[in-house]
């Protein structure tokens, strides 16, 4: 996410220079090499030198590094590019928390590090900023200007609707994938996964690929939520699971059509 | 299917006519006028004056139609690309056994219809054929040219294996995706779902989109291997769950990094 957004802010001019600071040396290095960090710098240099902090780091190492920011220049914008909202939102500094814009880019791949990079992630997709109310006019205006200039929709809302919404709609389909990866590969072997995988399986198992570090901070964060949403998802497969147990093939193809509407949407 | 098979044919030069036979007369219009028909035929005529018969419809539909193909010439090659293929196996009769080649080509979208066609459908994609042993020679031999001309893949498996693994390679994802689109749809509205769709909810409910007709047939059709798979991964939904609620997040990362060895796979 994070070298994604660099590519985008040179793409369009809005850095003159793009500061990396990340605790893996060899993320460093390939930063820099792909061409998308222009300087590796300490946290001093960061918090002194910057109009904006991006911290696109797994929810929980967002929590953690959240006080290191305290008594940053007060015009820098900061933001994070983190699923949950809530918890983050929970534990922004009371210093910092004029500056500090939550976000949830609502894009990405299952890939992650500087060589998941890609050119154009942004563009034409959501943004969602919770909880400006309490943002200072400068950091709304720089943030809301970066955005769209790299071609994002932003959407506001509220950080506890955020993460009931992103619970069903982006974590729920991340916990079913899992399921659904196990499930094949606990019963299926590698030679006829290949021969049966359509765009079917591989649609509905891509996001299997996700890193187990940012996703189980991601659950934690979400857990209440996703509990309920794995609880109701569970009662809509069984309801499915009934027709085919009673040969009721009437209202399966009624929950399918129901299913269809999405098109009506997506 | 069937129109993006036709349209294979014509650009490799495997048919000097493509003969249409449906019985929705808004399909035969729509086919003949996106040009991948040459000629809507009576059955007659697509029994004593074709090649290859290529059965394009859903797998009820198959075993209703086979027997009318009977007294079809026997130098014609019949095959059908229905996504289950036991119960059709044991539906052919006798007089077809020695000319019928049973096959799965391992693609499609959630689309169906002649408009729903496109080009390249079939390329470097996988075919299973089934239990071919009883299939005469000559029709074998233009079963492979056909499908390795579209530059297709074939793998040969056994019917009642095919039914198995396609209940948890491609059935089970179906299921699975329906429920998920029900689930969202149930409880959130259109506007949050269009905020927070990103790539993992539009990927894993893509096929929740497909024909309620096509995959009644198909799961009515591999009831019991289907059941077998929903039960299954009910379970490992569950342990997903269960990592939650007990707040095991060593377990539930395990779980996840199980997960991502489909990427060895896929």
């Amino acid at each position: 996410m994070g070298g994604s957004f660099a590519k985008a802010l040179k793409k369009y001019n809005l850095a003159k220079k793009v500061y990396g600071y990340d605790h893996n040396i060899s993320h460093q290095k390939e930063a820099i090499s792909l061409g998308f960090v222009d300087e590796i710098v300490e946290l001093d240099k960061l918090k002194n030198e910057s109009d904006l902090v991006v911290l696109a780091i797994p929810v929980d190492g967002i929590i953690k590094f959240l006080p290191s920011l305290e008594g940053i220049d007060k015009n820098t914008t900061i933001t994070d590019f983190g699923s949950t909202k809530k918890f983050i939102v929970d534990n922004i500094p009371n210093s910092l928390k004029s500056q500090y814009v939550p976000a949830h880019p609502m894009t990405g791949t299952e890939k992650s590090g500087p060589s998941a990079s890609i050119d154009g992630l942004y563009e034409d997709k959501i943004v969602v900023l919770c909880d400006i109310d309490r943002v200072e006019a400068i950091h709304k205006v720089r943030i809301d200007l970066i955005f769209n200039t790299i071609k994002m929709n932003i959407v506001y809302m509220d950080s506890s609707e955020h993460d009931i919404h992103a619970g069903y709609i982006s974590h729920l389909p991340h916990a079913i994938s899992f399921a659904l990866a196990n499930t094949v590969m606990s019963h299926e072997n590698p030679e006829n996964i290949v021969a049966l995988a359509a765009g079917g399986f591989r649609d509905t198992s891509r996001i299997a690929k996700s890193s187990p570090h940012m996703w189980t901070d991601i659950f934690r964060q979400n857990r209440d939520n996703l509990l309920d949403g794995i609880r109701l998802y569970k009662e809509q497969l069984s309801m499915i699971e009934k027709t085919l147990e009673d040969g009721n093939y009437e209202e399966m193809k009624k929950l399918m059509e129901k299913a269809n509407t999405l098109h009506n949407i997506l």
